[in-house]
């Protein structure tokens, strides 16, 4: 994330890097090479930002105690990104080979297993309040029910409009709200104030996710790291695209087109057309400024200014992300 | 398992099915009926069951208070062998078509990582010990390195006598042992009997792996439900291999069998005939029957007598066990 944004908890997250370094370290060298390759890769850490920002908020942060449950957060992100790419046979991620790429798909499930359970680890470590536990596992049943639904109905271009909603907000939405409500909860924030930063994660989420849906169909490689239209390669079908199916004249040859496996360039260029002639894009665009707007108005008044600033910054930043 | 071992917590076992099935319910279908699939597919519950003995050590049991927690052990068990199916592309387990089989590998790893979380889920809205926890998770990282360790290796006959024991006890000793000790630990025993329960659940464990490894080299495709030496066939080198490839005066052809990956019918007829011929067989049966004096000399005197005999009669089966 842009570094203005994250002022507040840069030293947070630049400790966090030794934090998920030593959570991979294992006497099974395996472990810690795949693991090491994992962060090394980078990634935004947007996760853990969310919580550590709400977790300024206790006047005693302590940052040892609340660092193994960012670590956890991260943990399971990378886990879930791991089996990912296995399911999607992807190659490369953020430019770095992945692990399957590199290690073959067994180990690379068994990498991903050893994560999850390393993130539980680390939390049961500690002597964090039943809620805190909780919503992790809740995170993680949602996280893989979100894709379970979402690789069910790959080619089928079923999914409409409340249905794909549901589907991001279990991947995508409520792994940030969650992020951002137990950061309030370790902080020991009010009731009220934490189901706040939860509606805020979620919006934040949703909009993210939905950006993430409409760079990949309207970015190029150089930027996204992938060919435009990767998604509907895989079908995967995303809002501009259902929005597609409903409205353009032309789609019927848009559904024979996402639905077929065997799916040419020349089909996936004409269903990208298709797809930007009608009014996907500027709906899923409205609809991700509806939900930034919503983050920003529902961030509880009782913030510190700086943590209440940095959350909007990073509301901005998500509408203005090219990548 | 036989009835008779297990004539204590006969209905806690009958329970235990409702409460599976319970925790597999979910608003997404697909869960559901992958859950449902791999539960009426069957299994020993053998984790469950030494849990619950363990638990039956304390006057006031309370099915409702341990419940959540041995299922949490069985779902862990059956998510790391739809894991396991996966990376094997197995076809079948105990005579029925696996999750990878019936719902593709995407679906069916996915639905691992459900089962993983689902566990978590069940015992954090517990309140168990910390330790209980803590216990839990290193039993997933545990397994996950021991399987890694396992997958890492295959086609390389690497391995020697020691990495195997580590590996065996990482993969399945460590898990029943964990199960027998949570079971002393929320009946409340002493510290002395809970460890006393884990050496218990340890030696029980490598003897039923030994045992396991053992039948899949000598057992037929009727009794273990299939083809012997299929650990070979898939480069997995176990007790008897190792013993056959440093003792053999055919070690050298054997390698070079268990160490190709396109092993025909004939090579794998001829490696398993090398194995059986050297005193790998006899070894590891030694090896077997050591585990077991031990498992039933370490039973802590204080546990109830009918409790004390079950697990001694566990610890017969599987001496005895042609599945």
């Amino acid at each position: 994330m842009s570094n203005k944004i994250f002022e507040i908890i840069k030293s947070d997250l630049s400790d966090l890097e030794l934090a998920l370094q030593d959570a991979v370290e294992s006497p099974v060298d395996t472990i810690t090479e795949i693991g090491s390759h994992l962060i090394q890769s980078g990634g935004k850490r947007l996760r853990p930002a969310m919580f550590f920002l709400a977790a300024h908020c206790d006047r005693n942060f302590n940052l040892n105690r609340v660092m193994p449950l960012a670590a956890a957060l991260e943990l399971i992100h990378m886990a879930s990104l791991v089996h990912d790419d296995v399911l999607d046979s992807a190659t490369t991620r953020r430019g770095e080979a992945t692990a399957n790429a590199k290690w073959g798909n067994q180990l690379a499930i068994l990498a991903g297993d050893y994560l999850f359970a390393k993130a539980f680890s680390l939390v049961a470590e500690q002597n964090y309040s039943k809620r805190v536990e909780l919503q992790l596992s809740k995170l993680l049943t949602d996280l893989s029910a979100g894709e379970l639904i979402q690789n069910k109905e790959i080619y089928k271009a079923s999914c409409d409009t409340e249905e794909y909603f549901d589907r991001i907000a279990m991947k995508t939405a409520n792994f940030l709200a969650i992020s951002c409500q137990l950061g309030g909860d370790v902080a020991g924030l009010s009731e009220e104030d934490i189901q706040a930063l939860y509606d805020y994660g979620y919006s934040v989420g949703m909009a993210f996710q939905l950006t993430d849906d409409l760079l990949d169909l309207t970015g190029d490689e150089a930027t996204i790291g992938k060919p435009a239209g990767n998604d509907i390669l895989q079908g995967i079908i995303t809002l501009p695209a259902i929005r597609a199916l409903e409205m353009s004249p032309d789609r019927d040859e848009l559904l024979s087109i996402v639905t077929d496996r065997n799916m040419t360039p020349a089909m996936l260029s004409r269903a990208l057309e298709i797809v930007k002639a009608a009014d996907g894009v500027e709906f899923t665009k409205a609809k991700v400024d509806e939900y930034l707007t919503r983050a920003k108005t529902v961030l509880p008044g009782t913030l510190p200014e700086d943590i209440s600033n940095s959350y909007k910054m990073a509301a901005d930043f998500i509408s203005r992300r090219e990548f």
